[in-house]
């Protein structure tokens, strides 16, 4: 597996960004990714009751299995619009289904952007034929641009490997920043691939990366109305397939869980006004869910959140946030460990220098460590501190 | 029932609040309730596992339904501190008890403050005899000042009327601020009365009160631990007494809870850094547990609150967070208000002026309104928005 230096670009895979002028003057908010032939696919959605249209739409294109194009606005989420959001969203389809030459049903559709306006169709339409004329082998990232909304950087990741005796190829590109949180992490996620792969055991495997990776990480707990993952695997590298329950199948999962892991902490480090990146693991928790609902009780509370950001030692915060997760605890079994420190143990403040907690604080990269001591199931999770900038960025978001 | 210029005090209860050097110099930090014969008792706690020392104290002696004083500090909360925690709390709860000559079981201590600190034992120690020999008639304010922390305002509220053929008292103090979450709102509330009740209806009483009032407010959505609230009832008015399924118990209770509504309301106007006070209504619902977790999962979106502080009505995070409720919607059927407006219904946005809805946001109080259409339940809460403020106490806090 190797990284960094890589030329961002997948086998059969053109891709093209372009501006509209959803957003502002010159500034790319369409975005389109697709492959040279039909490619196997598969997608997770967000589980919020009020899903932007295109949600709807790609949910039922996706059962097929098959997609060859993703075509993406920023700057408007087309969401809580309706009927009529729906028709915008399929009109944005037929133009761009016609001016790539591929059936309807092989285009998947995603927005992102204010909820409750409607699509600019118009603009969109008249920017279709520039977008599908420019595409090309280097375009992942001009695509990767033109979906971002308050990303203040671009998220990219490459990895090559052999799996199935031939080289393969993934590229995973994301938007994020806010309204970040599982079911999904509120975001677009598009992955490329020229591995040959069996439809289901690319669902199979893309879920549970996705559960790993995009479902494991919090910036502010909440869940968005378009939040996508969609994979396109083309098979041009011409592996042995890939199947179910076969070990190769086991190396392909390895890089992609590398790529989405790379993309998902990227995301947690650019979230909205964050300055820390937060690892939060519980272990020695009775089952897996009581250990995933203290390590959200921990990653969203806000007064643990701001003590972060504010580099004050305040870990009583993280003890209050962890009482407060309705999950068994016995007080004298946890252990609360941050960095190197042990801070609370046998239901007592460790003895501790104050100055080196400080020190931890000051870095960049925290690890909270939370030992329940009643069992060895353990949940880890990816989140960021609560700046001022958190709050200035989205009280001026949408005016 | 009368309220305003109403002097505060309450027949039987002597109150005091000193400072002795835990939170800054002559900052009030220690706060005396007292009533000269024994009360009735009731009191709600937190339902945080990490209860602090004096919790777990306080939650034993109560169980008597029986307690004459309440003792408070404020810039330490003792929780998070095992053993010692409750070996200093005792110490506490003996000093004050010899100094009060009453019984210690009859004593009830609390604090308030940091998490995982020890308490400063020998300062409050040392000003015990000053705070027992200053207790006087109108000491109530001062004990409400001693348990301040980030509150900026003291809290107190009270009112007069007929019940069981006499005229009756009921005062509260309250203090919050931050970690404010139902089970119960953060926060240390006491109540005085002179009404004569039965400690079983009384107990019934409070709890019903202080669901309908402090468990229906949220702030950052965080739970303490030191959440306590308690009443006294000394029976000095000499009404008939209160016992359970009377009419007049319903005369008391209406007065209680128009009391402890003013606070909890104070508790929110003045929330960390709140500039809003917002009321969230979800009603047509099947349950009033599905209404209550959609009024939660709006009021303490973060990405709704930060629209509320920039006055950006960006209505579209109010949906995205009901959508993310975890309860049954049926889209078509939701109604969504803000103020006087309909901005969603019928699965579309409705035709609003975007200015009407400025004006809206822009107002000190906001009325949110979301009608599921699918029952007849409903659930109100209030809550404030979340600031630049609210980042900046939280981030400075305990340093």
């Amino acid at each position: 597996m190797s990284k960094s230096t890589l030329a961002i670009s997948v086998p059969g895979f053109l891709a093209n960004g372009v501006a509209v002028g959803i957003k502002g003057a010159n500034q790319k908010d369409l975005g389109l990714i697709y492959s040279t032939i039909p490619a196997r696919s598969a997608a997770v959605f967000t589980k919020n009751a009020f899903k932007a249209a295109p949600v709807l739409i790609d949910m039922e294109r996706i059962k097929r299995g098959i997609a060859q194009a993703v075509i993406t606005n920023s700057g408007c989420a087309n969401a809580a619009t309706g009927k009529d959001g729906y028709t915008d969203a399929m009109a944005v389809s037929a133009a761009a289904a016609r001016q790539l030459k591929i059936p309807e049903e092989h285009l998947l559709v995603c927005s992102t952007g204010v909820i409750g306006k409607r699509l600019p169709v118009k603009k969109i339409e008249s920017g279709i034929g520039k977008l599908v004329k420019g595409l090309h082998e280097f375009g992942i990232e001009d695509a990767e641009e033109a979906m971002m909304t308050t990303d203040k950087y671009p998220k990219v990741a490459i990895r090559k490997g052999i799996v199935g005796a031939k080289d393969i190829t993934i590229c995973g590109i994301a938007k994020g920043a806010g309204m970040i949180e599982p079911n999904m992490a509120t975001l677009l996620v598009y992955v490329m691939t020229d591995a040959l792969i069996d439809s289901k055991a690319l669902n199979t495997v893309f879920h549970q990366v996705i559960d790993a990776t995009f479902n494991s990480i919090s910036v502010d707990g909440c869940m968005s109305t378009n939040d996508t993952a969609i994979i396109l695997a083309n098979g041009l590298a011409g592996n042995n397939p890939l199947e179910r329950a076969q070990a190769r199948l086991q190396r392909f999962r390895e890089i992609l869980t590398d790529v989405l892991m790379e993309l998902c902490q990227a995301v947690v480090q650019d979230g909205e006004g964050a300055t820390k990146f937060i690892t939060v693991l519980v272990d020695g928790a009775k089952s897996r869910s009581d250990a995933k609902r203290a390590a959200y009780a921990i990653a969203n509370s806000n007064l643990v959140k701001t003590a972060f950001f504010g580099e004050d030692p305040n870990w009583g915060r993280i003890l209050a946030a962890l009482g407060s997760a309705s999950i068994p605890i016995e007080k004298e079994k946890v252990v609360l460990e941050i960095g190197n420190l042990t801070v609370f143990a046998q239901d007592a403040p460790a003895d501790i220098q104050i100055s080196k907690l400080k020190d931890i604080y000051k870095s960049n990269r925290i690890d909270v460590h939370v030992c329940l001591g009643g069992g060895d199931k353990s949940y880890c999770l990816y989140t960021s501190d609560l700046s001022h900038d958190y709050v200035k960025i989205n009280a001026e978001y949408s005016t």
